[in-house]
C-alpha cells in the first residue's frame, strides 16, 4: 500500500475553438487535467492510454510535475484520443464537433504493483465501465473519488449507479446533480443521492462554488471570482483532482479535510480555466493557489 | 429625520399556480414581501396604493408587524394590482398569465411628513418613474437601495439608469446583472455595474446565495438550503426587505454591516420561499430567522 493517488481517466488531444481565441492538439482528456492539479498536493499516478502522435514535450509536462506514468499504456497502432470541440458566445453552451476514441477503443486497463497499491483512488471522467474495470485491478483502495458527466448518467445509467456504490465520495455539476436525482433543487437532488447510495456527495456549480453533503453537515465553498475566462474545458476535472490530490496529501477523509480539499479544488479550477489546457496553472504552481485559497476562506467570512 | 425604512413598490393581489398547489387572492407585490422582511429589523413605513377590493385582514397582517401604512392610499375607483402566474414543471419557469395595474394606472406617489424624512429608503421592484418620483419627495435620504426586473431593464433602461446613479445600493439577480452589464461572467458583471455608475452591488442568485460588489471588497452569502420550496414569489423581494431593514436596524452602512444584512436577506428570503406569500415568515419570525442567519454563517467557515 502506499499513499499515492491514482488517478484515472482519459489523456487526450484537444482542438479547442472559444469567442476569443482556438488552440489545435492541446493536451487535455480528464485524467491530464486531473493529475496535473492533484500534482500540487500528493505523489500522482495516471492510469490511461495514449497513441502513437502523443508528444515528448506532453510526457514531459507531466513529468515536471512529478506524475508517474508507468501506468500509461502506449497503443502504437492508433492516434490517441481525439476531441473537437466550440463554446459559443458568452461560453453558454459547448458543442462536441468530433471525437475519436482511437487508443481508448479497445482499452484494456492493466496496473503495475505500485498502482495496484494506491489508497486513494480518483475515477476520472471516462466510461463507468473502464473506471469499474480500473478501480477492481486496485487491491485495497482506502478512498474512492469518483467523478463523470451527464453522457454517463444517460448512456450508462446501471454500471453508473454499481460503481457509484462502491465509491466512497461522488462529485457532478448541478445539472448533472438533477438529473442523476431526478429532482430541480439542488439540494433536494444532494439528499437524494446519499440516499440512492453515494456516501458523500460534492456539486460542482461553476461560477457559484460548490457545495458538499456529507454525514456531518452541509458545506459551501464559493468559487474564486475570475474575470479572465479563456476555456473552460477540464474546470471539472482540476476541481476533482486537486480535491483527491488534497486528500491523499493529507492522509485523512474526515469532514474537515473533504472541506479543505473543496478549497483546494476551487482555487485550481479557476486557474485551469485562465488559459487553454492547464499552461497557466502549471506557470503560476502552488503559490498562486495558495493565494487563491486565502482569499476563497475569506469571500463568506462575516 | 427619523430612522425608519421607507419601503416603496407594489401592494398586490396574486393568483399563483405552482406544480404542486395553488392560491387565489392572497397579499403580493414588492412592497408587501420587502415590509414584511424588513419588519423583523427595524420600523418600516410603505409608499404604494391599493384598490378598492383591499382586505381588512391584509391590513391586519400589515399592521400586526407594526408596519405604518400612512403612505399607502386607498383608490375607491378601482381594484388592487393584480397579477396571475404559472410556476412549470420543477419551478424551471414561471408565466404571467394575467396582468392589471389597476390602482397602480395614474397612481402619483405621495409622502407624509414622517416619510419625506426617512433616512433609508428602499425602491422595491415597480416602474423606475413611480421609484424615481418617490424618492424626490424624500427630503434627506441618507441610504437608498434600489431593487429591479428585467422588465424595467428592457423597457426603461434610460430612466433606470438615471436612478442607479442616484441611489447607493443596486440589487438585481444574477441573469438581470448579466443583461444590464451586457456581459456572462457574473464577476465582471457586477465590476461592469460599479463601473457605470452603481455605488456597491448586490446579485442575488437563488438557490446559490448572492454576491456583494463593494469598494472595500468582495463577498458572498450562500443560500439557505431549503428542501421545501413552495412557492419562489417574493423570495428577492424578502431578501431586499430584510437587507434594507438590517441597515435601518444597525443605523450603519458600511461593508460589515452590508454582509449581515445579506445574512439576513438570505435567510429571510429562504422562509418567504417554503409557503404561499409570507405565511411562513410571519408564522415563524424572528426566531427561526435567527436560527438560519447562524446556520447560515457557518456553511462555508473552514
Amino acid at each position: 500500500m502506499n499513499d499515492k493517488l491514482l488517478v484515472v481517466g482519459s489523456v487526450a488531444y484537444d482542438c479547442i475553438e472559444t469567442p476569443a481565441d482556438s488552440a489545435d492538439f492541446i493536451l487535455g482528456g480528464s485524467a491530464s487535467y486531473a493529475a496535473l492539479a492533484a500534482s500540487y498536493f500528493a505523489p500522482t499516478m495516471i492510469s490511461a492510454v495514449v497513441g502513437n502522435d502523443f508528444k515528448d514535450s506532453d510526457i514531459k509536462r507531466l513529468t515536471a510535475r512529478a506524475i508517474d506514468l508507468s501506468d500509461v499504456r502506449f497503443d502504437s497502432s492508433k492516434p490517441t484520443f481525439f476531441w473537437r470541440g466550440k463554446y459559443h458566445k458568452n461560453f453558454n453552451s459547448r458543442e462536441t464537433l468530433d471525437v475519436r476514441l482511437n487508443a481508448y477503443e479497445n482499452f484494456v486497463p492493466q496496473l503495475g504493483k505500485d498502482a495496484q497499491g494506491a489508497k486513494y483512488v480518483l475515477l476520472g471522467n471516462i466510461s463507468p465501465e473502464i473506471q469499474a474495470a480500473t478501480l477492481d485491478l486496485v487491491k485495497a483502495p482506502q478512498y474512492v473519488i469518483l467523478d463523470t458527466m451527464d453522457l454517463w448518467i444517460t448512456t450508462a445509467a446501471e454500471s453508473l449507479n454499481n460503481l457509484i456504490k462502491r465509491c466512497d465520495l461522488l462529485i457532478v455539476n448541478d445539472s448533472e446533480a438533477k438529473l442523476l436525482a431526478g429532482t430541480q433543487n439542488i439540494i433536494c437532488a444532494g439528499n437524494e443521492l446519499l440516499k440512492s447510495g453515494a456516501k458523500t456527495v460534492v456539486i460542482k456549480a461553476g461560477e457559484f462554488g460548490a457545495m458538499l453533503f456529507h454525514c456531518e453537515g452541509f458545506f459551501v465553498v464559493p468559487a474564486y471570482p475570475i474575470t479572465s475566462l479563456h476555456d473552460p474545458t477540464g474546470a471539472g476535472d482540476s476541481f476533482a483532482g486537486a480535491l483527491a490530490g488534497y486528500i491523499a496529501g493529507a492522509g485523512k477523509v474526515d469532514f474537515e479535510t473533504i472541506k479543505n480539499g473543496m478549497l483546494a479544488g476551487a482555487a485550481t479550477a479557476s486557474m485551469t480555466v485562465e488559459s487553454f489546457s492547464c499552461y497557466k496553472l502549471e506557470q503560476y504552481g502552488i503559490d498562486e493557489i495558495n493565494r487563491r485559497r486565502e482569499f476563497i476562506k475569506n469571500i463568506s467570512k462575516i
